[in-house]
């Protein structure tokens, strides 16, 4: 029996697609190999590669001047990489705050260069993110950089800002979530390991002029420009994993792609929600504008009920609900993959767990 | 039917592992989960991550002073994270250029720091690779870089120079396959889909007192030490990769280890050379004295009768036997999970061939 895998990532993955991977593991398409025994210049790969690519171009509707990169190192890899190409000596970078992920991406670009922290809700509570009409962008800054969901706050953009310098957003746990204007952006990055497929695949969408302004002193390969100039196959990609992003994809495109996928994932979001704003014994973590579609946050009455909580949701095959050792409580990530009956599940549990230990 | 996968890489994986990862895809250890759907800090994976750090320790026999590291980006990667961490401002870094791979290395390092090309054998015919006594040291080098099989020429150093400057070296394509003396390098790194796993995974080993040695202008990210402080899950490492690599690992310790895998190879490829020599018809590219018991290439009498070897032999499953692009010819790449019964079949073929085309 498949568990419901509330987990935060590496999270849950289409059961069909899986099902799909098992079947063809041992003799991808007739050739008597693995997919990931084949060559990434072979042309059973290379299908796999550019309809991933294509995929992704159809889903975000991005315009000919974007490209679409598979890259490795994952978000935290990208918190390098950015500053390294977009921040140029004696410039700028404005930054939001909005918790755990973003203050990563704010600690690594320091290293690079000159960061003005132009907005912080890392502290409040209950967790929010920074207004998008209320950024006091730094004049002439290279990029402005946001966390567009905190998979450990629970806190979640529904508006971006409309800003002078380009926008580059961490989109690792709510890309592909919903609908959005990739043109209001200059780099998208995110992990697949939540909505895209295994870890150690990472998504780049980048407006392709912002790699230019690359320093020479920048190795080659941490280049943006060099894996737009080799459409990602300048070295070996990590094959495995862009064909299954390519499976998950294609899933995505059958369901009726980004709005087709945004509506089911508020659909979950606010039956839960709902549970919890039901009565006084949950209390969701987020304040209600900023809430995620994605990670659901909250908490009981005291520790020792939501410990008991979370085991005896175990038991009961609703698995990966404890909030991140950092803040404690509960988290329930409910990704596009993951089911509405598994939400169902949940909520029937809480109305249980409530009625025995409220 | 498997076909016999010569390919370069990514390559050929132990049948009997990607049954094991077929058989417990949609279910881990009763999880109800696959590995790839599981958090990197959960039980599951943890397991995985020590055990294939340990069966790494144990193969190579590294003493306690020696880090295993499981990172991204593959040796494409680590040309640019080896001079990063280990070439300070002003110092110089000594490399040999054996090919096409250790050229590849040395165009990155450039763009960190001065490098002195030492030795260089990457225009000699037949190939090799330099005299391992007659290396030219740089004073106070900072490391000195070799590449230990060249994957495109058929060339692989069978002894390694005792060097003043810590050894640093490729082993993306022999790593594993024979008993070497780790006390006698200062790094050595490979990408993982020659002989450990599927690509997506670099190893990487490293005497930890060099990783001290970086520059606070460094990304986290990019710096050894981040990832020896964090035992590699700084960031979600790739997780099913390695996965795949901890079964790769296992079966191989159960198969003897690397002094019975050593075996096996040298059997494999003495098969396969003698076929070569037996006669005129077929021509070994490499150097007797420096032939690559991985990579094992040759020509014909000319072009087109090679076209027609490749073709008739992928038509009796003898699969991904042509040369790199950049110089044609015939390649059977033989590493460690590459079954003897393979070789047998393609020495067939090669007796076949000649007689009908003699």
């Amino acid at each position: 029996m498949r568990a419901y895998n509330f987990g935060a990532g590496p999270a849950t993955l289409p059961t069909e697609v899986l099902e799909q991977v098992q079947a063809e593991l041992l003799d991808y398409n007739g050739s008597g190999m693995s997919i990931m025994e084949q060559s990434h210049r072979g042309k059973d790969y290379d299908a796999i590669h550019q309809e991933a690519v294509d995929n992704i171009h159809k889903l975000l509707g991005l315009r000919d001047d974007y490209a679409v990169l598979f890259l490795q190192g994952g978000a935290t890899g990208q918190f390098a990489m950015v500053p390294m190409n977009l921040l140029g000596e004696g410039q700028v970078a404005d930054y939001t705050n909005s918790g755990a992920w973003a203050a990563k991406a704010i600690k690594e670009a320091k290293t690079q260069g000159q960061v003005n922290v132009i907005a912080d809700t890392s502290k409040a509570m209950p967790t929010c993110v920074p207004d998008p009409d209320d950024l006091n962008e730094t004049d002439g800054a290279a990029y402005l950089h946001i966390t567009s969901n905190e998979t450990i706050s629970g806190a979640q953009w529904n508006s971006f800002p409309r800003t002078h310098a380009p926008l580059v957003a961490d989109m690792s746990s709510d890309i592909l979530s919903r609908p959005l204007d990739a043109s209001q952006f200059g780099l998208i990055y995110a992990g697949a390991q939540k909505n895209l497929g295994p870890s150690g695949v990472t998504l780049v969408v980048i407006r392709k002029e912002l790699a230019k302004r690359v320093s020479d002193k920048v190795p080659l390969f941490y280049r943006y420009q060099t894996h737009i100039d080799a459409n990602s196959l300048f070295n070996t990609p990590p094959t495995f994993g862009i064909y299954i992003l390519c499976l998950v994809t294609r899933w995505l495109r059958k369901k009726g792609g980004l709005p087709a996928i945004h509506k089911i994932n508020q659909q979950k979001a606010d039956v839960l929600y709902r549970a919890i704003d039901a009565g006084d014994y949950y209390r969701g973590t987020a304040e209600e504008h900023h809430r995620s579609l994605m990670n659901v946050t909250f908490r009981l009455p005291n520790e020792d009920l939501e410990k008991k909580f979370i085991a005896e949701a175990d038991a009961r095959n609703l698995r990966g609900l404890k909030g991140h050792r950092s803040v404690g409580g509960i988290r329930a990530s409910i990704y596009n993959a993951f089911p509405a009956e598994g939400v169902d599940a949940l909520v029937a549990f809480m109305k249980e767990f409530e009625q025995a230990n409220g």
